[in-house]
């Protein structure tokens, strides 16, 4: 089984590596080959602003000029990628570091300026803002083979030098696209989708591509949750077994949803 | 042949990264493995300078507080060695980008405070400065057997999740002794050894072990290159072939001092 788990910065600390490891620790016991990829968007925010950089988002995406994209490397490849690696480690899990342009793991191309819903009429350049092109699956294949966990920090490299900042949820669902995993994990702040967003015990656990498009149309789905859960749903077209949003993770999370879809978070199905 | 290339914060960018990539290429058609290992210095205490951190440093070491651990594990794994493995990448050579606590491989302890020359007689703690335990070779053969190059940006990492801040010339040569390495190149500021530190060409070109000590005891060797020497000198016993201090490169330097040692900068022989 080939699982990719996506960790948003909003939810990467020590105690979640830790619960993260038990769980990985088990399934890769199980048999299970294990990409982690990671952003971190409000450390950025917070790096950003003890620089004195303006932060800028359009549509929910954060506009990269030059400084910006170096926050973005030394926030998502250095501080965050080092010690999420380092608590994997204390916690039994042989954690590869790596960020997009270590071998071009994430293939990636400038995206060229663009009209977003709500910003307007006039295309806008989000920067040094990427679009995946691909992976370096090889790359990837040769660290499973050893024992490995491939930890990527979620930068974008051309083959040309560029280096882009791209939405980690973007890099998840590609990725397991890419690797047509059994398994997604989107570990985001939000335990799932909820039907009440003020209620956390309204959790639908399990939503079909039907169910999971009429809780948008009907509005029982709101905010970033919707773009979410498109883009993950698009991915299931594209032979993702299942997808699991979870929420900051309880002990055995992982493991139990692998083995009960349903049990916790919301677990998309084709 | 094994190659450990060591470049310093100070020689870092794109032009050295291309320069460096053309040679790395010749060698690597012609059967060499290499590993490369980079600092960040000069980039840390800008950054330091630009966060309000104050830069401490005592016997040319820096004292690293946990603000100051976090300065360098973005500055190294996250800056310099993106943009060193884009530039690398961009130059044709499938560099993979790693830190001390991807798998560990650059296994570090904590430094117990010491007394250190010219610093006083009482033990100085310098904080998450970490000395060399080991490395994570099989991780480096994995990475080698699929034709790739290993850059590492110079942390330590125990396997109880601790990083460290380690010096970069001592990972290198750490590393070069560990693999028994045909060759180290320690590209510097300084175009090797020189008889008069204001004359480039009053260059040492090739040094034994009884002459580089020779140079260091009547002063003709003075400052930074004491320690660099040194150090470098008691790896030539532990199995390094031959040590090459470089300056920054011009085009086809490496190869050259490959093939005629003592062509460019200073060779240590044993």
């Amino acid at each position: 089984m080939t699982i990719v788990v996506k960790i948003g910065g909003e939810v990467i600390g020590s105690g979640e590596a830790a619960l993260l490891a038990a769980d990985l620790r088990v399934l890769i016991d199980g048999g299970a080959r294990v990409a982690i990829v990671h952003g971190g968007g409000p450390q950025a925010t917070a790096l950003q602003k003890q620089l004195g950089i303006e932060t800028k988002q359009i549509a929910g995406r954060r506009v990269t000029d030059a400084a910006t994209l170096d926050v973005m490397k030394m926030v998502l490849a250095g501080k965050l990628n080092v010690d999420l690696c380092a608590a994997l480690t204390a916690a039994g899990i042989s954690a590869v570091g790596l960020h997009g342009a270590s071998a071009q793991v994430v293939r990636a191309t400038r995206r060229p300026p663009k009209v977003y819903a709500g910003a307007g009429d006039t295309p806008v350049d989000m920067g040094f803002v990427g679009d995946v092109s691909g992976f370096n699956l090889a790359l990837l294949e040769t660290l499973w083979g050893a024992g490995h966990v491939p930890v990527i920090a979620c930068l974008g490299a051309d083959a040309e030098g560029g280096v882009f900042n791209i939405n980690a949820d973007m890099v998840g669902n590609q990725l397991a696209a890419a690797l047509k995993a059994e398994r997604l994990f989107l570990v985001t702040s939000a335990p799932g989708v909820l039907r009440d967003i003020n209620d956390p015990t309204s959790r639908l656990p399990k939503l079909t591509q039907a169910e999971a498009r009429a809780a948008i149309a009907d509005g029982t789905v709101t905010g970033g949750m919707i773009p979410k859960l498109e883009e993950a749903m698009a991915v299931i077209n594209q032979g993702v077994g299942a997808i699991h949003i979870l929420g900051k993770l309880g002990p055995g999370d992982l493991v139990r949803a692998v083995r009960e879809p349903g049990s916790v978070g919301t677990t998309l199905l084709s």
